[in-house]
């Protein structure tokens, strides 16, 4: 039975890790981390888990976390994860960051992209990259896991088989992705007020957003070219969710089920990825509350554009399911433990 | 291990039963019985199922299901349960209905709210009252479980307390009652439209709704007089949740921590049962997608009212999570079997 | 042709006013005073306003404004207005505050109820408050309108004509009250942020929100008798609009129609105000974006309860509609002049 | 002062053109006429319309409206207008088409991709396609106008003038399109219910919606070449908006600042398109309940792509505000009578 640290427990990505682990049945005590509300009991904080998580928020170190924690998460605004591992923290313990400072392999990249100057450059390469589907057989033997962003989560899975096939080009690759709100986080901000983002659409960061060069450099991995793509995030009125629809172009002509049959194989042992039937569409609700990753596939004869559509839930599969996920890769339980999720579509 | 069947399955009620229940340990085996999905796969229909529930629906009759079921649970239209339940039936299987057809004891009352004629006189005495709270000592001695409305599960596990202990009057009750939109079912109907119901909000039913009886009759039992209120539904644009405001006058001018210690008191074995500490008021969204029910007081000494909220999810412990809190009672099993769901606010 | 300014305009009920004014034929210059935002374009802050008002944000004072406008709206915080509002202020202009400063007759029950010191004494008996259906006679003779609140305006439009008749009872009159999130203004607040407010509902300040004593204040005044009562908000996951239930007790066994035919005629002058027939219920879409007040009406015969149903846009005839009727009544324009909105149901 | 008939008057885009139309200063007179609502009062139907539109609904012939209309509206589903208009009732009487009967030049095209015969192959060459800034010269010389469909107007209004001025190539245009559920109409279907379009995202007819010949007619036509593109609809939890992201490749190289002025210059006539500053994006708050088509423009140096964004009401701009746009030029009054709309953005 695992300790278990998170720090950042009071987000939304820390109140859902919470909410999986409360009910995992390898975990059987859990440190929650939160500046803000240091002594307060987190029932207080989140009602919901009333009688359910009634213990108190803590101030505890990374370090001091590292001593008495299996492993320990951390949910919390980039660049600080960086400041604060260190290679005997994870030699004490495992790590699995929720933020973005070691997913990029590149730190010119990382610098570029996020305009501050990374504070652990010595750990990059000791880091893997926790997108379970693609790595399951080398996370295991990290200790420090950089678990992927939720745009990025959706956009992978949807274009890695394509690539690895080689069924489409590698240029011209356009990702217009949808997020609901809960991906903006728990922080204070106008247009995250209900009246502003209440029955309104806008896209943002459009051909800027930090989740690309963490695309680009994944799917260059698996196709083996250099990689350069359009990804254009939008802002949708629903809280959870996340639905991108990728255009690509179809290199050697193939047939819908040829590109069907390359999907299917590509994740035929990997519980989560549900690859759709001919005729159906991912919809967010359909993966909502869930750790599945729902991908359809339209040809478009006319233009011979292979579009394929991602579905998420942003909070679960795009952030504290996969971790947890990484969490069992890493302990080497089933995947699937505490991550039975139905989705509950209502 | 426990064979079910669902007669109504793909309705809002029941597939939150086959969501709950494919995932609870003491049922291997569940039959979906729908009329208007025959030989469909549930999946085809709840996309959300995809990998977890891919067999079809079909279309047997109740009495074939009891010959196979330990228990069935109905999900129809008031009046139909009635019509096809037998005392056959009930020797054979234990029945949980989630109808109105057994819950009012007077069929005169029943016959004038529900404006139909009742098919089965000889058997409304042989249910039993399905809330669970009230009634789990006897419960376990039916075959047939009438489980409550959703309005009324709130409104009752409200007021109880207060009336069991005379701490209020039992004139003028007021029980202003609002209900997220998935309490209309998915039958089709402009009223509950997208573009209909979201952002407005309305009273429905003023003084008529069909509930105002069945509360009656249990309050009227538990405080030993004859309870007469008012009761007015509102629809809110949101998917679940119930949330009633009651208005009540104090009896004997008690202190709110007498009060407070009443309800405490009434509700200490009742694991789903919140009674909130003073100054915390309960949000639908503590509950939601839980087996929860939150209550919260508020004494307004300017005028002698006992303000008493109440909250649950409409679909959990307002219909499909009682109804497997009264299989777990019927069967013996720890009441929270599969209904350790953790709220989630988000 | 008039000249307006606004202080506060880049709120939601400053906003609102600069949408009604903008197309009002009888004023021809808008000052915006808004300290935040001083100097930058208003359409900059509210793209909506693109081509429309492109003009600055200024940050003069009040006492400049009086100079040059022919009335100033006042849309700040309690507290404010009463510290800059003078004698000479509204000798030089017209002043419609649309905060709560001079809306409290008795200075004690506004400390008290807003837990400050008013700063302004002398001013509170020269302000009229500007609930223009009951007191449109007396609006026209004074420089400083007391715009009341949202809730209030709605309480009171439901309750004046019964109570005016005599109909109920002027004891354990309750209002149920609910109202969309715009209500909460546009300051930061984790408790309206997107995820915070939206698939929820709530009560809050229960039996002790501010607006208590200013529908007392006023529905005393009608009856002629002290008047305290039980006051309850709600928060409702839609953006605009308030429904008021209230619950009040039958003084004289009137059927119905009398009652009916007592609303139409205290409001038979009153085109914003519309007394809905037997049988129809407000709905806030039905008002939303438009300066009406629809009133419904039902009695409860089990229970000799006057349920009656009041329905207003928060934003328009709860604040900015209503200032404007304010200022048409105070410069003899027609009434609609401006607030000729029809409501925008979807 | 003009009489008006409107032929399917209930419906959401109908009731947006009476919402209009009342308020409209060149119209005097209006004939509502509804085959499922005959004899019934439209505020009876809407309750928004109460005291403002109290008379009854009819069940009048296009024939009939047509000897004592100047102009009617036909807001039905394809393939009716197609039915009734006839030459005769073309020179009674100006003919407003919302529907799609009439959009499209090629009778094939029409019938390959609306599944039906065209019952009036002889009119298609007397409509003119209302599309008012690209064709407002035209359209006051015809009688039957064919009102543009509501993803159409927003696409062509974005890449109008790229193509005009040949900054794109015609190639791989792509089309990524999200609607608010209004545009699926008031009909009942399970998928528009509250409960299954809130809190969802999804794509539909993915490659396959009958907006798609459309666009590419009127998008050759500009460019002087045939345009075969990829569109993709997106039905958005909200009520009213549509936002296209379009993607196109860079022909020239030109820069930023050479595109927007040719956008500028190509709409420098146009009231209502607002092309927006450099770093501003178009939000579908900022057009609603307006007939304004904000334009956005983003240049993706890393892999040349200009992205389109554009925003309208589509109930407005891309329905009943542009009928009446449409009516205004037919009868030439300014364009912007009873269109002179604030958005609400709240």
């Amino acid at each position: 039975m695992l300790t278990v640290g998170i720090i950042g427990a009071t987000g939304y990505a820390g109140s859902e890790l919470v909410r999986i682990l409360v009910n995992h049945k390898e975990v059987d005590k859990i440190h929650l981390v939160s500046k803000s509300y240091e002594g307060k009991s987190f029932s207080d904080i989140y009602g919901s888990f009333n009688k359910i998580v009634d213990f108190n928020c803590q101030n505890s170190s990374l370090k001091e976390l590292s001593e008495i924690c299996d492993v320990v998460f951390l949910a919390m605004p980039h660049g600080i994860a960086a400041e604060i591992i260190t290679d005997e923290i994870i030699t004490n313990t495992k790590i699995i960051d929720l933020g973005a400072d070691f997913r990029i392999d590149c730190i010119d990249t990382y610098e570029k992209w996020y305009e501050i100057k990374h504070k652990a450059e010595n750990l990059i390469n000791k880091a893997i990259y926790g997108l379970c589907e693609l790595n399951a057989a080398k996370i295991k033997d990290y200790s420090l896991v950089a678990n992927p962003g939720c745009y990025t989560t959706c956009s992978i899975l949807s274009l890695a088989p394509a690539l690895k096939y080689k069924l489409i080009n590698t240029e011209n690759i356009i990702i217009d992705a949808k997020s609901g709100v809960s991906g903006a986080g728990r922080s204070l901000n106008t247009g995250t007020l209900y009246c502003e983002s209440n029955e309104n659409l806008k896209s943002y960061k459009v051909a800027s957003h930090r989740h690309t060069p963490e695309i680009e450099q994944e799917l260059s991995k698996i196709s083996g070219e250099n990689i350069c793509l359009t990804f254009t995030p939008h802002l949708v009125p629903m809280q959870r969710g996340i639905l991108t629809t990728s255009y690509t172009k179809l290199k050697n002509n193939n047939s819908y089920q040829e590109i069907y049959d390359a999907y299917k194989e590509f994740y035929q042992d990997n519980y989560f990825i549900r690859v759709l039937e001919n005729g159906k569409i991912p919809e967010t609700r359909w993966v909502k509350n869930s750790n599945f990753c729902d991908i359809g596939l339209v040809l478009d004869k006319r233009t011979q554009t292979l579009i394929i559509i991602g579905a998420i839930d942003n909070l679960i599969k795009g952030a504290s399911g996969q971790a947890v996920q990484n969490m069992n890769i890493l302990f080497g339980f089933d995947e699937k433990t505490g991550l039975d999720l139905v989705p509950s579509f209502i």
